[in-house]
């Protein structure tokens, strides 16, 4: 039988803590290769790097395990690997993280981590991206790594159906103190910014954002924010298609 | 009657071409507020700005119209006016664009002009983003000006249901050739990239992102790729519940 081969990544940069435990967890199952950004990419989405050059830097390689560094966001990251590095292999499965801090509700849409999990799910092997709802520089990933295994071993062995995106997070605690896993779907909800002011050393005014989640549906008990709350791992699984069918409808009265 | 307030932004920057013709069509439906980053910012999808502070300036000011360059993403753009500046007013419609580019299909991802459009239909108004299928510098935009208008009057009198953001592509052509409006769901397909490699003047190898789009339904008429090969402006209303219900039931017998 041939091993595995897993990738994985994340956008809080190489050398973070999340991806040392995303390496452990995907180790169990098969060779890694790592691409990842060279610095913090957090809050970069989907997106690209179209206007720069991009370099590459070789970090580590042993036994099992390749690591690469990426000046690139974590999509460019995920298009590395495929286009180009491993291109001509059969890569099994896209692990992106181990994130530090939630990516449950809307934050999918702001998400580096999710970004190269749903960009992995374009080259056809499932994709799964893992979040820890602690920001602390000190967070505990037992409960992450213990879960993250539990979803990789039922996706590389359960039979799933093609494109696969999971979008997992886990909440804070010990691992005996979670309550297994929930299926979930995408909490509603929004962002309201306040931005911070103040003014740098020349005098000039400067605007750093820092906001709050606003949850539309706290009561509803099949969402992913009441899953965490509730000391779940959530698992919602994400897809691309983002036109509103429901609108569709409706707009033909007004532009058909 | 209170006059209208258009929030005007895009992802080329505040003194692109594009925007230049935006804030034409806005003007036609009320005063405009332009907030645009200072530079390009193509492909920056929904990213915002966390680790880093944003700068803003006033770049002009004239009777129905104030143009600020801001140094963040599209989305910090939008969050920055709907937070900050236009905190205490009503704004009646966000017109993101004219980008230069298709953003039909996956693209919409991807696109810092559609990343801008879905944020502002997430503080409550109706939201354009507004695209040329044309890259070059001496783009014909009256076509995207003529249509941009009658989207923008269909949907500010139409009696439209909120939340509303369409994402609007319009083929190469002077106005008189494009078909028409047609609404259309998202194509289906996803990009290979060609990493284009080369060396720096030091000898360091670097990496330039170059792709191809492949379209996986090509023969399908009611998507946006089909509507625009054949001359008309495509209008996909965009969502942002990426839940894949079809694999929620599927996976209840993998991870349930």
């Amino acid at each position: 039988m041939n091993e595995r081969l897993i990738l994985v990544t994340n956008d809080d940069g190489y050398d973070s803590r999340g991806i040392a435990a995303a390496i452990e967890v995907a180790r169990r199952f098969g060779r890694v290769v790592v691409v990842a950004p060279e610095t913090t990419q957090s809050g970069m989405s989907q997106a690209i790097t179209m206007y720069s050059p991009l370099f590459l830097r070789k970090v580590r390689s042993e036994e099992g395990l390749d690591v690469y560094a990426f000046t690139g966001t974590p999509v460019d990251c995920v298009k590395m690997a495929f286009d180009y590095l491993l291109r001509d292999r059969r890569v099994d499965l896209v692990l992106s993280g181990i994130n530090h801090g939630s990516n449950s509700a809307v934050n999918v849409l702001y998400s580096g981590t999710m970004g190269a999990a749903i960009e992995g799910s374009f080259y056809g092997c499932p994709s799964v991206g893992l979040s820890l709802t602690d920001h602390s520089a000190d967070a505990d990933f037992d409960g992450a790594v213990l879960y993250g295994e539990r979803i990789l071993s039922r996706v590389l062995e359960g039979g799933v159906q093609l494109p696969l995106c999971l979008n997992v997070n886990v909440p804070v605690g010990r691992p005996e103190e979670l309550r297994g896993i929930r299926l979930c779907r995408q909490n509603r909800g929004f962002w309201r910014e306040e931005f911070f002011r103040h003014e740098d050393p020349r005098g000039r005014e400067y605007f750093w954002l820092t906001g709050d989640f606003v949850n539309q549906e706290p009561e509803a008990e099949d969402t992913d924010e009441w899953a965490l709350a509730h000391g779940y791992v959530s698992v919602v699984p994400v897809q691309t298609d983002l036109t509103d069918y429901a609108q569709l409808r409706a707009l033909r009265s007004v532009l058909g």
